[in-house]
């Protein structure tokens, strides 16, 4: 049997932050290490490296851990970082006071990802910033920019105190 | 700082298992605890629990490492389990010396999930076992069967030869 | 050459009387022949035949005007139905003072449809009623109930003074 | 009442010419004039106005017969000239003696279509152009350039011989 730890910080904390400021001066003090990190990133192994007004890039490289039953990394590690970066392009739009939630995600799986597939960037964009209603893609590829999966998302944003 | 310590065996014996058994002998197997789980069911926190010809069941709970930084269980983790029980319904229907890989998934969230949302069942069904194509879909309910998120999914079958 | 015309009423009256009514009220009125048809319907040739609460039914007879430039039904044809069921299903639920928009729709086609596959119904049904936002599925079967495509959807839910 | 009368040629000649050129070499001609419409593409007020390796681009203006019974354009315009686009992007890459159908599409609405809305266009682009599944994406503006609905899709590519 082989083991694998993973840490976090109380998710709270973090959530607390995300409602305190906008989209990006939430993202840009995570990338800064000022926040931790969400739960869900240490466990799958996954970490924002870049985030502009409407655009973010996550960095996750494939391990054993990842392994479906059928000898290729599971398609919940592609559906959980382009789930994240639809959702994190789209935030990265909102100012203080708005909020978001995911109402649904389209992937599309286009190559298997192995543990030889190595390093791997997953690029989310925003397509239409509604004041309502916006919708993202992203792209998951390794080092040589090969597409191995993507996605398109539908956000609902919403005032925080409704 | 909390942490959470998961172990898994070598994925090679499981994917070795997947392709000389027929995909209903896989998961009974499985469920019989004859076959280690697939690392990223011990990951996640996910097992299979009910298998029969087009249908499938997982269990799993939701827990604080599972958070996304907006306060509540990230996208990934409902994804990664409707990505299995979509794909393990059809995977119930091949015979053996065929395979299939997932091609897309579509996910509808249509509620939050939180540490009070308890344990899960995510049920997954067969809607068209085609020779080359097969669809499916999926949806993950609470212990009341309350109704959380739910998916379809396109899987491509294939001899395993090829 | 071959022609085929259509003929329709004004739209205005159909979505005033839309806008005056409860969704179920409305269809009913349509199947009734108390309203016109929308002249989508009459442009590709389908109308509402079943309507209660949470579930329509629509039904259609492919023609050689639907064909593609490939040899068979047009996939633009099973959209539109699988379109339509989707968003009049939930419009079902919605009360007097309440609309909706469709914001997304995912169809997987799943036999081709052909000059012999004869009269199709294609049946729509709420999977979650929200307050803000529904999502539904529909599948498109012929008179012997075979399947060649389905889809889900999701809809924002609005008061009509927004 | 208001009619309108399309007219169409014997699409069996259309698709006979789709199987014995290349996809590229076909849009080429239907683009020249030396191929008829496709009968959905008369049905609905579409025509194909650019064509390169990967690309396509389609022109269609909303009318009247186009609309919903709720007051705007319905969702099967958008969803049908999505999915050509989708679909022929895939077929222009493809060599004489291959074919493709579309496994699934998925379409998402930003903006409501109303008769103010103008000419549009809808241009398609491959995704990934896999040799056994391809995929794609569409958008469809107007002359602006302002954004209505967006789509992905993904088609299964075999030999015609299959």
């Amino acid at each position: 049997m082989k083991t694998h730890t993973i840490s976090w910080s109380d998710p709270r904390a973090v959530a607390e932050a995300a409602r305190s400021l906008s989209g990006l001066e939430f993202f840009q003090k995570a990338i800064a290490g000022e926040l931790p990190f969400a739960p869900i990133g240490s466990l799958l192994g996954f970490v924002m490296v870049e985030a502009e007004n409407g655009r973010v890039v996550f960095a996750a490289t494939p391990a054993e851990y990842h392994f479906n039953p059928i000898g290729t990394v599971h398609g919940g590690f592609a559906a959980t970082l382009l789930d994240s970066a639809t959702a994190c392009a789209v935030h990265t739009t909102l100012p203080l006071g708005k909020a978001y939630t995911t109402l649904e995600l389209k992937v599309n799986y286009v190559r298997p990802i192995t543990l030889q597939t190595g390093p791997m960037r997953c690029i989310g964009q925003v397509i239409h910033p509604g004041r309502r209603v916006a919708t993202s893609e992203a792209r998951l590829v390794d080092a040589q920019g090969k597409l191995y999966a993507h996605a398109t998302s539908t956000c609902l944003v919403f005032d925080l105190e409704e």
